[in-house]
């Protein structure tokens, strides 16, 4: 089952207390598809770049078997380029420069392979552009999207028609009151679903992440990291993860959808050990499922019943 | 095995968005008591009232059991009083008022039953006064505290020295980063274990818990709920739950002490539902064992083995 995500390549530069980096590599279609790739093979991207975009990333991108016959490259502009620092404690980042270059106008292209019942991951785009994605595959497996703040603020009914496409939106904590102007947590998932999507993941950060289905709620903690370099792409990483999974399983039932939770979480745990997309470059598929099993000893919970021992 | 809780005993008059309740019955030895005694039966309180202290407060902790001999009334003082008004998203509060009283100048006695061996818990009260608890109780057989950011300003070298004493230290997630100086929540409990208890539990509201061991994390989900009234005495409920578990199976292990969280965050979540004490007093045993199992479904991680359907 092939899976095609549509989303940014970028040049990042990042600011964080510990170190900075100018241009590197980033985008959120970056993010997914080199962390979804360590779960499904089946990887396209749907994006594009201009002409200052080298050579050495495309090839990083391909050698590890990420299609790219998605990408656009524009011989008259220039990449999409983000800039950012983020706070001390890393929750919290100020947007210093964007420059939408290339990604003005953008009219995304499915390509052939991918237009008959993919996995369709929806990187955070123009909610306009995720729609033209979605319009271009028939009968598609399953449509995961994600947002941000930008386009709850600046393209409300745009998105809210987005949303009625998605079988699964994942989401931050802070979008998720935000869009559904709820602050209790469970009562935004509620009002979410309502808005078109079965299934909800609310993404939180040291926190962990829920997902919210028709079963209920499953609750799945961060894994604990001492340091956290950069907090970039994380989102992304686990939405990779996430539907590397559901990919690799052709399943979309809860069980798998709680399993997809946490894929995601593991790779994004390995995400902010260092700058950019490092960790992601140089780690395995073994690396992840052991770091997916390490999930179950720190939430399982023991028998409640009491041996007394007097 | 015993279990004797120091703490307030107070009127607390409360503003939430969703109404307000003036001298209502509060402190945080009545939430820990109250709480504890759904998983064991045998618990004191350690505390000091006003002549202003009505019969039917006293009577309503005795009728559920609360053995209330080491509770000093003093026939010259008035109570302990609160006030608190909640933000809108319950996840603040302001103190409006505090009203020492009968506090100043407390000097607890711990009745000769819980003399040799019981269980100790420290709810939140001047340090000093914890320690002085603590040096009546021959060789306890574990020491549970809490503190507060007031503590921490305040009187620094006094906590630190309570610290020294204590088995496990229950603390919430700004506090555990005001006292170690770490904005990481891991790195906050390795730092606060140096100073003194092996056990830390972080209590995060709406994100759960973690407890830190000599074994490493655990993490338990807060119970999802859409409606939280009021979440004053949470955190002593939780406290009250987490004693209780331990008392009842006199074991301290980690599976225990993971058992204990279940059991605190499961209380916890009980008295978050109604204005002050209210649904503490209406719920049982049962209701209690019932919502800790439910923690299980919540958390439970499925096989993270594919089984490839086709």
């Amino acid at each position: 089952m092939s899976v095609v995500a549509v989303g940014t390549v970028a040049f990042d530069s990042i600011e964080t207390p510990f170190g900075s980096a100018d241009r590197i590599l980033g985008g959120s279609a970056v993010y997914v598809a080199l962390s979804g790739r360590f779960l499904h093979e089946d990887f396209g991207v749907v994006a594009v770049v201009g002409n200052d975009f080298p050579d050495s990333y495309l090839n990083l991108l391909s050698e590890r078997g990420i299609d790219l016959t998605g990408l656009e490259v524009k011989p008259d502009g220039k990449t999409f380029a983000w800039e950012g620092r983020y706070h001390f404690d890393l929750n919290e980042r100020d947007t210093l420069a964007t420059h939408l270059n290339v990604l003005t106008g953008f009219e995304p292209n499915v390509p052939d392979r991918y237009k008959r019942q993919s996995i369709v991951c929806l990187g955070n785009l123009d909610p306009g552009v995720q729609q033209s994605v979605v319009s271009q595959v028939v009968d598609p497996a399953y449509i995961v999207l994600d947002t941000m703040n930008f386009w709850i603020d600046n393209t409300p009914d745009q998105l809210k028609r987005t949303l009625t496409l998605a079988d699964c939106l994942i989401i931050n904590d802070s979008e998720a009151r935000q869009l559904s102007g709820e602050s209790n947590l469970i009562r935004s998932a509620r009002v979410i679903r309502d808005m078109g999507p079965s299934t909800i993941v609310i993404k939180k950060g040291e926190h962990g992440a829920l997902l919210f289905t028709e079963e209920g709620v499953f609750s799945v903690p961060a894994y604990p990291l001492e340091d956290i370099h950069d907090p970039t792409g994380a989102g992304d990483s686990f939405m990779g993860g996430f539907v590397g999974s559901l990919a690799r399983s052709r399943d979309f039932s809860v069980e798998s959808l709680k399993r997809a939770v946490v894929f995601g979480s593991a790779v994004a745990s390995f995400c902010v050990e260092a700058f950019g997309p490092d960790r992601l470059l140089e780690i395995s598929r073994s690396d992840v499922e052991l770091r997916a099993e390490a999930f179950r000893g720190l939430s399982e919970i023991p028998s409640l019943t009491y041996q007394l021992s007097d």
